[in-house]
């Protein structure tokens, strides 16, 4: 379990032309690179500015660390944070949670009554800190949830304002709950929109609650920020980005995340919503797939294989897992080459037969590697995928930070249940129903 | 929480051609009923005589049942089953424990040494029963797991040789273990693939341990089998598949499954499997993506509504959530709307405003409606989604019980750990490698 390397990497090889069709062609790269160059040129003042959107690839100042550090500092004898929040208001703390292990957070992110009453049953809230996230201060399902905990806490006589904290903008009705009973305000940047928010006070805070190492990640990410220059061919992020968005444009309309990692199964769902929502506007945008290596080798792999050629995979490869777990000699003789051998080493083994089964019939894939699942490196990981996110946008010339097209369903949710007429509500009522079985 | 419907129902009103665009035209209705009509005549048949692939819709017979009673009930005293398996010989099982929420399940479906440990550390064995999975007897990651696994039993020496059983095929290294140990072994019907076997032995063992009603998922499952018919205007499952067939003729390349209940969220990857395994071959299938309403509205809607015009949506609706949690009353003026409404109006309506925000822009989308989740509807659900895969693969005119393109990747991996030269782990080993940051 050697590391012999230091910063994320991608391998493009097997979507290169040369391979996998459709393919690049090594013009397409040299045109792919000046364009980034040029758009390079403009966005890098942007995140030194902090610019809308392009302050998510920003790293935090010492004096914000310290701030944000002092902040969770009061909270630190907690030993659980339930985050309420949706979408990227909890995507972004589940992923750094889960990744790296930490126990005692808990996300309350749908309204499920089943499932959120499981979850609150089996809460200590006496040891839990509530975190309660919205950028808007609006969004109902986080203020439903809020106010069945809160409920709840009190009717186990718990004073529920002097442990919870609320994280949003500065107006608005958690911005109004948080002064009329004085509960610590953690300030939800309005430069940072919700999908991009993981490197930000937003999402560490539950982390440095429960002990994460915030300077750690921080560090990766300010390495992720270093790595962005004006050449693809020097930049993973950057490269990444820009491949996919040419593959897209060459059919590939599709874009299967497959980590060798369980502990990466909540960034899968980080990254579709930040593929999803920046990228998918104006008719256009690449579908994300959420996979497990080797799992879905037996589930998905059929397709990917033998399918239309329209996807492509992102392979995640840790260098090292930290983790020993060896097979045992056995009695088996058909099995004689697993005995002794790591599971580790059968899991990466696994991922380059996969990638190579896949380049055999040219399907396009693209190997990340990073040498481990550690604070370091998932910051410089997630820092890498907002920035390939941000250049993908800036390639196609749409608006990566906005989600025009989420409003319609609100305003319908809202109009129904006021009992508002309007034409999202009578859409509703109106429904073209066509039943069968019924 | 009123129960007014019984069987599972679906409404295609949101794929038909005067609301969605690419859509479904009620001559097109008429053909496919046509078509189904011939094929149900042709399978209809094949069910009964247990016909290789087909055997997945014919119900467990009364003497049948009785022996997978009569095989658990020497198990029953266990608090814990750890399946080890993976693909379909995990996740029959781990949907349906999911969805009903018996504790107790635990899966190996993985190699990650990291999250292998974890779980394998917290198991109490003493007081676990191990249910070893595989068709062929010979699957690379479920022989590895089962060897930890025994070592680790051995270490704590606990006699694993009361306590496993073994499902595979009358032949085999599986085989031969249960022969040698004497351990119980639970016949896996060659006649049913992998992921085709939710409602067989294979995975209704483990649920009959913890004590689910094998016999209520049975009766769910007789009641899928009763209503496949003729007419697609009378059976659900069968209209399903011709319409989501139909739709990816028409360009629909993507079909993505959002349920509105987190128990359901299993039983996404249980489908996405179906659907990719089944369907995905000679250069076609239907990409099945897996969401999760309403918390995925805040995560993947805005592509969904707003991207390319190629993706549908299936959503599933529970009438009854068979637990109640209110929204208390609150001191915002801008939510009295919230006040007392139970969650589960909030997250079916949130449904509803999802759905018609999707008609509104023409993309199609279909609502399966079940009564709740328990185990009659989840035998039904199961049995309806297997016949809908079916149809599809009849209708395509393709074999929907192989899958040819993951042996290249297997041959692959066990050439490489065994050190032969062949021209798949040559592949590996001259992989065209372009690195980027390395």
């Amino acid at each position: 379990m050697n590391v012999t390397e230091e910063y994320m990497r991608i391998d493009i090889g097997n979507s290169i032309d040369t391979v996998a069709s459709p393919g690049i062609s090594s013009d397409t790269l040299d045109s792919l690179d000046d364009q980034v160059a040029a758009i390079h040129s403009v966005i890098g003042p942007k995140i030194n500015n902090n610019s809308f959107g392009y302050a998510a690839l920003n790293i935090l100042s010492p004096e914000e660390l310290k701030n944000l550090c002092d902040f969770t500092e009061s909270f630190s004898d907690f030993s659980n944070v339930l985050t309420i929040g949706i979408g990227g208001s909890a995507l972004g703390s589940a992923t750094l949670s889960t990744a790296l292990g930490l126990s005692g957070h808990y996300v309350l992110d749908n309204v499920d009554p089943s499932a959120n009453l499981t979850l609150l049953n089996n809460l200590d809230f006496t040891d839990t800190v509530i975190n309660i996230v919205s950028l808007s201060g609006s969004t109902i399902e986080t203020i439903s949830n809020f106010l069945v905990v809160r409920n709840l806490m009190n009717e186990q006589n718990i004073d529920w304002t002097s442990q919870t904290f609320v994280t949003t903008s500065n107006k608005g009705p958690l911005y109004d709950l948080s002064d009329k009973y004085n509960l610590p305000l953690l300030p939800f940047s309005e430069f940072i929109p919700g999908r991009f928010s993981a490197l930000s006070s937003v999402s560490l805070a539950p982390i440095a609650i429960l002990g994460g190492s915030v300077e750690e990640i921080l560090k990766g990410a300010r390495s992720g920020l270093d790595s962005l220059s004006e050449s693809i061919y020097s930049s993973p992020a950057y490269a990444y980005g820009a491949i996919t968005t040419e593959l897209f444009n060459l059919g590939i309309i599709s874009n299967s995340l497959m980590p060798y990692s369980e502990r990466l199964e909540t960034f899968t769902e980080w990254f579709a919503q930040l593929w999803s929502e920046s990228l998918g506007k104006e008719g256009i945008g690449q579908i994300p797939l959420r996979a497990m290596g080797a799992t879905d080798q037996h589930s998905q792999l059929q397709l990917y294989r033998a399918g239309k050629r329209n996807l492509m995979v992102t392979f995640i490869d840790v260098v090292n897992h930290q983790t020993e777990l060896t097979i045992p000699a056995s009695e088996f003789g058909d099995f004689d080459y697993l005995s002794n051998l790591d599971l580790d080493t059968l899991l990466r083994t696994e991922l380059q037969a996969t990638e190579a089964s896949l380049a055999d019939v040219g399907c396009p894939s693209i190997r990340i590697e990073i040498d481990q699942v550690d604070s370091f490196c998932l910051g410089e990981l997630l820092h890498g995928c907002m920035a390939s996110c941000i250049i993908s946008a800036e390639l196609q010339g749409i608006n990566g930070f906005d989600q025009p097209a989420v409003e319609w369903g609100k305003q319908a949710l809202k109009d129904i249940l006021t009992g508002k007429s309007s034409s999202e509500s009578s859409s509703i009522q109106n429904k073209n129903s066509y039943w069968i079985g019924k």
